[in-house]
C-alpha cells in the first residue's frame, strides 16, 4: 500500500491542543492496522495573519492540494476581528473551501447514549437522534455577487446574490442519496420554493436526481418548517440536503441538540483532497490550559480515515474507542458531570489510545 | 369616541373557527371596557381563489387599508398546492404585507407556566423565556429582484437578490429599540455579517440607530450562532430583531421552544393598518372539528387592541383571560395533558369570554 500524506493546520486558540491529540490518536490506530501516513503542519486562520500577514498562505492551499487529507482545528479569535474583511481570518475557511473545490460539507449528528442527558431538550426526543447533515458549501449566497453598501439615488444599500445552477445542484444531491443508502434511505431536501427561485430551481432538479435512487426517498421541507421539526422531531430525519445558507444556519441549530457540540466532526469534500474539521470554535478564552475538547477533532480524523485515506478499519477503530471512553466516564471539563471522571486535553486522547 | 373598524379575514382550514371565537371573545371584551367597533368579513387565500379565481382580490386589499385593524386566521393547504406560482395561497400573506406596507412582524415568545411542561426544552431552559423577535418584512431576498430557472451559456441556473438599504434597515432598528425600552432594554440584531454585504450594511446601520437610545443596549450575533442560542439559553434574549429571511426562520424556531405554537400571536404593522393573526398554520386536517386551538388568534386580537385600535385596557384583559383559562386546566386537544379538561375551539372561547 502506498503511503498516504495530510497536512494538519492547527490555526488559532484551542487548535494547536486539539490536533495534537487527533494526530496522536490517529498514528495509534493506523500502527494497530498496519496502515502509514505521512503528515506535515501548516499555517492558516489569525496565526497566518501574524506570521505571514494574509489568512491563508499560497504555501498552505498548495499543501493541501497535493495531500490526501487535511485535518484542521479552528481558525479566528477576537485578535484579529478588526482587521480589515478581506484579512479575516473566516477567509482562511472560506478560501480553503474554494481553492479545494469543496462543495459538500458532511456532518453527521447523533447523541451519544451517555451524553444524552446533556442535551437541552428531553431525552426521549433526543434519544432517537441521528441525521447526517449534507450541506452545499461551494456555492449559493457564499460565494454570489455583491455589492458592499454603495450610495444609489442618495439611498444607501447593499445586496448579495443567492443562485444556485443545475449541476451544482446535481452533484450535492447525488452525494445525499448515495448517503443515504445504507442509512434510512430517506432524503429530507430542504429549501423556500415558496418564496425563492433558486429554491423553486433546486426542488425540480432534487427531484429529479432522487428519481435515479430508487432505494431512496425523498421529501421536501421549507426551510422554517425544518427549523422547527429539528427541535420538535429530530428523530424523524435521516439525510438532510439544503444549500449554503440554509446550511449554515440549519447544521448549527441541529448540532446543539446533541447535547456536546464539542464531539461533533464535520467532512468536507469536493473532487480532490477532503477537509475535516470539528464543529465548535477556536475557543480562544481557554486555549494553552488543557481544558479543550478533543474528541470532535479525533473524531473528524475518523472520517478523513474513511472518506480520504481509504481505511474504514482505522475509521471505526477509532470511534469504537471513543464510544468506549466515553462510556467510562472520562469526561474533559465542556461535558463533565458530577461522578464522572475529569480529564484533560491529552489524558483524553490518551485514554482513546489506551481503547483502541 | 369614534368607533373602530376591523376587517376579518377568516382564510381556509381551521380560519374560520378560531377568528369566528377571537371576534366573540373581542366583542364581549370590549363591551365591558365601554370600546366599541364594527367589522366585516372578507375573503384571501385558497378561500378566494375558490370564490373570485385569485388568491388577493383588489376588493380585500381596499377593506383592509380603510380598516383600523385586520384580523386574519390562516390560508392555504393542499388543495390550492398545484395552481400556478402566481396563485398560490402564500400570494395572499405577501400580497397584504406589501400592499398594506407591513414592514414589521411582532412576535411575543412567552412560554405560559401552565404550559411549560410541553416544551420540548428541559424545564429549567424554558422557565425564562420572554423574546420578542422583531422580523423585517417588506424587504429582503423576499421582495428582491429574481431569475426562475433559465439557460445561460448551456447551465440551467436561477437566482434571487437579498438586499436592504439604510432606511428599512433604520425604521425596524428603530422599532426594536422603541420596543426593548419597557423590557429588559436589550436588543439582539442578528446578521451574517461575516459573509454578506447587506449583513454589514445592516450592522453599520443598527449600531447607529441604537445609538440614539441611551436606554437601549445592543449586540450583535451570527445568525448560524442564534439558531443555536435558541435552544441553548433562550432566556438570554429579549427583543431580537432581523432581516426577513433570517427572521422566518429565527421566529419559527424560537416559537417551539414554547411547547405549544398554537397560543402565539403575532402583528404585523406599517405605517397604516396593522395586520394580526397566529402564527400556526391552516390545518387542514382538523379543520370544522371543532378541535383547533383559538387562543393564537384570540391573543392576536388583544395585540390588535394594544397596537391598532388603542386600548390597552381591552388587550390586558383579554390576556389575563387567557391566562386564568389556562390555570384554571382547559385544554384544547394539542395541549392536552391527562387530568385537565379538554374542550372544544367554541368552548375554549367560552371559557375566555367568562374570565374576562
Ligand atoms: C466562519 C463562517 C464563514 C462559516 C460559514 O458560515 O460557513 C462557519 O459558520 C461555518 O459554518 O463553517
Ligand atoms: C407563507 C410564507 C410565504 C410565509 C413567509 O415565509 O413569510 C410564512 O412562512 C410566514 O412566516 O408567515
Amino acid at each position: 500500500m502506498s503511503s498516504k500524506h495530510i497536512v494538519v493546520i492547527p490555526g488559532d486558540g484551542i487548535g494547536a491542543e486539539i490536533t495534537a491529540e487527533a494526530l496522536r490518536v490517529s498514528q495509534s490506530a493506523a500502527k494497530k492496522c498496519g496502515f502509514s501516513f505521512t503528515h506535515e503542519s501548516k499555517q492558516a486562520g489569525g496565526a497566518a495573519i501574524d506570521a505571514y500577514g494574509v489568512p491563508l498562505p499560497e504555501d498552505t492551499i498548495e499543501a493541501c492540494r497535493k495531500a490526501d487529507g487535511v485535518l484542521l482545528g479552528a481558525v479566528g479569535g477576537p485578535k484579529w476581528d478588526n482587521v480589515a474583511p478581506e484579512l479575516r481570518a473566516e477567509k482562511a475557511i472560506l478560501g480553503l473551501r474554494k481553492s479545494l473545490g469543496l462543495y459538500a460539507n458532511l456532518r453527521p449528528i447523533k447523541v451519544f447514549p451517555a451524553l444524552a442527558a446533556q442535551s437541552p431538550l428531553k431525552p426521549e426526543i433526543v434519544s432517537e437522534v441521528d441525521i447526517l447533515i449534507v450541506r452545499e458549501l461551494n456555492g449559493g449566497i457564499y460565494y454570489g455577487a455583491r455589492q458592499e453598501a454603495v450610495i444609489v439615488n442618495e439611498v444607501e444599500q447593499a445586496w448579495d446574490r443567492e443562485g444556485y445552477s443545475r449541476p451544482e445542484i446535481e452533484r450535492i444531491l447525488r452525494l445525499a442519496c448515495r448517503s443515504a443508502i445504507g442509512r434510512k434511505g430517506k432524503v429530507t431536501s430542504v429549501d423556500k420554493a415558496n418564496v425563492l427561485a433558486t429554491s423553486r430551481l433546486w426542488r425540480k432538479v432534487a427531484n429529479e436526481v432522487a428519481a435515479d435512487f430508487t432505494q431512496v426517498e425523498i421529501n421536501h421541507m421549507y426551510v422554517d418548517n425544518c427549523a422547527m421539526q429539528l427541535v420538535l422531531n429530530p428523530g424523524s430525519f435521516d439525510v438532510l440536503v439544503t444549500g449554503n445558507l440554509f446550511g449554515d444556519i440549519l447544521s448549527d441549530e441541529a448540532a446543539v441538540l446533541s447535547g456536546s457540540i464539542g464531539l461533533l466532526p464535520s467532512a468536507s469534500l469536493g473532487d480532490g483532497t477532503g477537509l475535516y474539521e470539528p464543529i465548535h470554535g477556536s475557543a480562544p478564552d481557554i486555549a494553552g490550559l488543557g481544558l479543550a475538547n478533543p474528541l470532535g477533532t479525533i473524531l473528524s480524523a475518523a472520517m478523513m480515515f474513511r472518506y480520504s485515506l481509504g481505511s474504514e478499519q482505522v475509521a471505526a477503530m477509532i470511534e469504537a474507542a471513543v464510544d468506549q471512553v466515553l462510556a467510562d466516564g472520562y469526561r474533559t471539563p465542556d461535558i463533565y458531570q458530577q461522578g464522572l471522571t475529569k480529564v484533560s486535553t491529552e489524558e483524553m486522547g490518551q485514554q482513546v489510545i489506551n481503547r483502541l
